[in-house]
């Protein structure tokens, strides 16, 4: 193999496919990076076993071939390189890197080690907006359950149903969803579940515009990015729960609260909390919410937002976590909140699709 | 105690007097901010019994007094309060805190049980440029050594012989060092080390114009700065080792070199040192020098930068990160390389008082 690389172009796909690379695995192979020179292409290609990540750049390819580089390493010294080309030139895996007066010799792995992609047919196949796909992530990701207690829950439902669209993340205490309506998913219809993991290395894939490929296949779903960039993933091979049954079917009450006020003044509010005192007590009376919280060991706080409310006086304790996990990624200027009481599930929601449901605490 | 107070104020006062607040503390009162309210201005104070922080603030008096607050939680607070005024009204040492709709109760403890400050007379006493100041602490604190088997060298020296102002740090292995000659420091000769935390803790505080003023006691030092904060420390009560010692008393060649380029390409050769093999060898030919570094387990670097040499073929190791250190703080476009040969220790400087003093490794 031998080559010659714009030295930016490679930096950018490295880092696009390093992110997986874990310093602590026992296996070397799994610590470098599988470059394959071939038809005026490199292709750039990592796995931690369960994703696997592959990108294809443009390289003068003088001479075909394929060996593995320590990945942090091969990227280190891209990075710290000056000029604008690169040569590379690998033989007994053995890769001279060459770029005005530096020279390196970078110790590999022969390639014939790297592990084989999984291989899986496509059963079914889509298209879905990049920046629409990232904000759905955005929205749900930090709701999934971040023990191994049920395997289910460390994954993020995607469910088509003609041609709904909902995305779940929840962890047993509150539930994240987004509902959307997108044309052309038809013949379509299943459940699967990406682990959250697969979920974060997406979103961070994913580009400000254009569409991302889906195709699932049996336990695996592969995602095609327009860059060229190809990332495959387990799915969790477990039933999600009946996620549907902890939403409320109506609720009597509708309240639209400003949303940054709400979250600053929660923020603050919950300064006082205490491990022992874990919850922030939210009191609705006419136009008014009021927020407060106690420790015995720090002290006491209150603040309060005017708000549009007619109904009876309620009192309602939150986790300050939970409510304000939300409240931060949402980005429209107001929430509603819906619930019947204090003692059933609450939801925050927005008019694009968005719900949160939460359980009250019981302390008040 | 009851006093009305700018919040901007009080967050960045609260920010130069709370970074020696320890959490791990097991005096609780070490984690709390003296708070004094007196002819007009709220002063506040902390200390960690070895550096103590005053800062002096205007606030609107209504009753004097005074309590302790948890310096972090005071501080997050006041941090996310809404608005351009903070009322603070002690009783009891429960301090009540209201900024607009916000109102906190924080639990203090007696200002009674606060830590006296030590009292320490004035034998020498004289000013300094802040900025200057500052820059010399930059260029020399990196080298103070980490352990704490020589207490004297866990300090800077800070050493005054007429109007000749020197500070040093080194770790035993290199030394580095700014000679200074400065008017007025006459009747103030004399070596003081001051603990590398406090010369740190100094150095943010020191602003970007104006004096301070240093105050020279029995193994203590007070700082004042121009915005009336105060920082008293303790003094390292040893004697520095005679560091003149190890600077050659001449050398036979000294070499110009490109401080950023010889940077970078030193960052980038030093890429594949590995524990076992932690030196990078710098060879001079003709106009000409040549970095370069191996290792059993990574591989090969080499690079080479043009400067200006018609000296004898030299070639001499060094622990990069020791050679690195230097030439990252210096601000010159270039630096002086000192040198007799590959074997006895090698100086860096600049034209504006630094010296830097390494001994090669026998690696070659």
């Amino acid at each position: 193999m031998k080559i010659k690389i714009a030295r930016d172009i490679l930096l950018s796909s490295l880092q696009k496919v390093n992110s997986i690379i874990s310093s602590r695995s026992t296996l070397p192979i799994l610590g470098n990076v599988l470059l394959q020179a071939q038809n005026e292409k490199l292709t750039l290609t990592t796995t931690d076993l369960d994703i696997r990540i592959k990108t294809e750049l443009n390289a003068d390819v003088i001479e075909e071939g394929q060996t593995t580089l320590p990945a942090r390493k091969f990227f280190e010294i891209i990075r710290e390189l000056y000029g604008d080309e690169v040569y590379l030139e690998n033989e007994n895996n053995h890769m001279s890197i060459q770029c005005s007066n530096s020279n390196f010799r970078l110790l590999g792995l022969s390639a014939e080690d790297f592990p084989l992609p999984l291989e899986s047919g496509t059963i079914r196949n889509f298209s879905l907006d990049q920046v629409e796909l990232s904000k759905i992530l955005n929205l749900i990701s930090y709701a999934v359950n971040q023990d191994d207690t049920r395997k289910a829950l460390n994954g993020i439902l995607l469910s088509i149903n003609e041609n709904n669209f909902t995305s779940v993340a929840t962890d047993g205490r509150r539930l994240a969803l987004v509902e959307k309506n997108i044309d052309d998913l038809s013949g379509n219809d299943g459940d699967i579940i990406v682990p959250v993991k697969s979920a974060n290395e997406l979103n961070r894939l994913l580009g400000k515009s254009g569409n991302v490929r889906i195709k699932i296949g049996e336990n695996l779903i592969t995602f095609v990015l327009d860059d060229s960039t190809i990332m495959t993933t387990k799915l969790i091979d477990e039933n999600y729960p009946n996620y549907k049954q902890v939403i409320p079917v109506s609720f009597s009450r509708e309240i639209i609260l400003p949303r940054e006020e709400f979250a600053a003044s929660l923020k603050r509010v919950s300064l006082v909390v205490s491990e022992r005192n874990f919850y922030v007590k939210i009191t609705f009376t006419k136009n008014k919410l009021e927020l407060s919280a106690t420790s015995t060991d720090v002290g006491e706080s209150k603040d309060s937002i005017d708000i549009e409310y007619d109904g009876p006086d309620t009192v309602v304790s939150f986790n300050p976590t939970f409510l304000l996990d939300p409240l931060v990624k949402v980005d429209s200027d107001d929430i509603k909140m819906k619930m019947n009481d204090g003692y059933s599930p609450i939801a925050l929601s927005n008019d694009d699709g968005f719900l949160y449901v939460i359980m009250p605490m019981r302390n008040r």
